[in-house]
């Protein structure tokens, strides 16, 4: 008996700067199996692509299931940084330290015998988001996930864009304050180095260094490396000043990253995921009335700024939606 | 005897905030007939209204016909400004004072008695280059042009990028220091109120004014508020040390603008156009070296940035290759 693809499973790996999740996906959309590890990027390259494996085999064999099992279609890994799609290559990714040129697509077909496809997280969640989240039927929209770090994923007319290279969407990367702090990128003053996860982190910690008291050090058992973004949300839920007042700044630095991409794309919708996302509309409150009062009055009228609906899995399920494309295209 | 739509004529304006081209073209690109005129956008929408239609009946009368000649075509308008496509609308235009919500399409049609379409002015030149210009062949590009104001057009997949209103493409009201100057766009620390034409003469004369000696003052015959970017340009090709700061640092201002860009779209191409393109390498060399220093490098070594071929026409030959494209959209 032939599987035909559309019965297949799919072996799924989304690899973020701080967390990977693996996952078995139906065609349809259903999650069958799924494991979350966490990325420990500062161990490096090799370490993280052999945790990252485990994990993907540790899910299949939860499903019964083996890597050469008929019913297992190819593989889709969806990674933090710039991609070349021609290659199968992350060029470089600043919050996987040591990731310069790392070719994974070679590397884990060799490891696993299967073919890799390759897409970067962000572009990956883009697509999730349009064909099974929030941008359902919105054919021009960006993703931004504010997480660790800040990317972003473009749909025009329906379709992903990636540029002439595969790595379009690095909006995290985009400078909005020449005076601003250095990026691990090597740009200056870049969203991400003001709006993301680390940034929010690194502030507080410096906050609280100087002296400023603050429920996150207690909600950090006292050690100021425990600081994140979900300590400073959760004290800012609870009241606390300088947690609400960190937060209001990001949620500024990211209005004013949404105001250039609004005024460059004209968007129907601009949607917001990634960890910070789950601050909800403290962080999307402050956001939206910074577009309302910088971007030009028609794109601002026209776009939509909308949490995630997909969540931790835009990307998983995004990559299920990537690797549908490029059957339907190989077959047309 | 029918005139067939490729034997046409096209009248076409190209209205900028500091001149207006009008213009009888060929299908083929040639320019038959065309007149140049200044704006004086301060005189107000109508009195820049009734000077472009002069403008552009004086240069249908040079070619010998009239609006009335079944040899001529429907008209296109590229206008400044953040454009409604589906209404015909110059909803607002930072270099046009008093241009908000100009029902241009309606009030052209009515006194012309021919039927209007209206672009972007930028959006117009990418398809312009795109089909006549430095992009022919390329189809992801950006087209910037960096004059009185900075705009721009997206060229992705072979077709303009407008977005879900037809605004796309502000690239120069991207903030890239969110401390810096308030635009007249309502936003704060724009490319356009860094790196423009207004924005150099706006240093030139703050800086002379402080008491800097410069030959610029001496090419505007004294006379501070004749300063302008094309005489700062001059007096850096003689040497003097002040326009070559200036200069200097509009290039560094344009160069973060533009690794905003690559790091966003890994475009193939990026085209500078505009007036202020005429500096060529004096301003292109160092937006290039900080391109090279900060994007990110798969699309930094992916993108060639060039000077426009197409110089003062680009906006034009593209409204006509804009109609084209409406021509064969309509019979498909």
């Amino acid at each position: 008996m032939v599987t035909s693809v559309s019965e297949k499973l799919i072996p799924v790996v989304d690899l973020g700067g701080s967390k990977i999740i693996a996952a078995l996906v139906s065609y349809n959309g259903e999650i069958i199996a799924e494991e979350h590890v966490a990325t420990l990027a500062e161990q490096g390259p090799n370490a993280v692509i052999d945790r990252m494996l485990a994990t993907l085999k540790g899910v299949i064999s939860k499903a019964n299931l083996s890597l050469s099992s008929p019913a297992i279609s190819r593989l889709v890994i969806a990674s933090a940084g710039a991609i070349d799609k021609h290659n199968g290559i992350v060029t470089s990714s600043p919050n996987l330290p040591g990731w310069q040129n790392i070719t994974l697509k070679e590397t884990v077909e060799k490891e696993m015998g299967r073919e890799v496809l390759l897409i970067n997280d962000a572009s990956a969640a883009a697509i999730g988001e349009h064909r099974f989240g929030a941008g359902r039927g919105v054919d021009n929209l960006i993703y931004v996930t504010v997480s660790t770090g800040i990317g972003g994923g473009i749909i025009t007319d329906g379709k992903l864009y990636t540029g002439v290279s595969g790595s379009a969407g690095e909006i995290g990367h985009m400078c909005i304050n020449l005076n601003g702090p250095h990026c691990s990128c090597g740009n200056i003053g870049c969203l991400e180095s003001l709006a993301s996860g680390k940034a929010i982190a690194r502030e507080a910690q410096r906050r609280i260094t100087q002296g400023t008291k603050s429920l996150i050090l207690e909600l950090a058992e006292g050690e100021i490396h425990n600081i994140n973004a979900r300590i400073v949300s959760d004290a800012a839920r609870r009241g606390d000043t300088l947690a609400i007042e960190l937060i209001s700044q990001v949620a500024t630095y990211l209005g004013i990253g949404l105001v250039n991409l609004v005024n460059i794309f004209n968007p129907e919708m601009i949607i917001i995921g990634g960890g910070m996302s789950q601050m909800g509309e403290m962080l999307l409150s402050p956001a939206r009335q910074i577009v309302e009062e910088r971007a030009y009055r028609l794109p601002a009228e026209a776009v939509q700024i909308v949490p995630s609906e997909l969540g931790d899995y835009s990307s998983i399920l995004g990559s299920v939606a990537f690797l549908q494309l490029d059957e339907f295209n190989s077959v047309r």
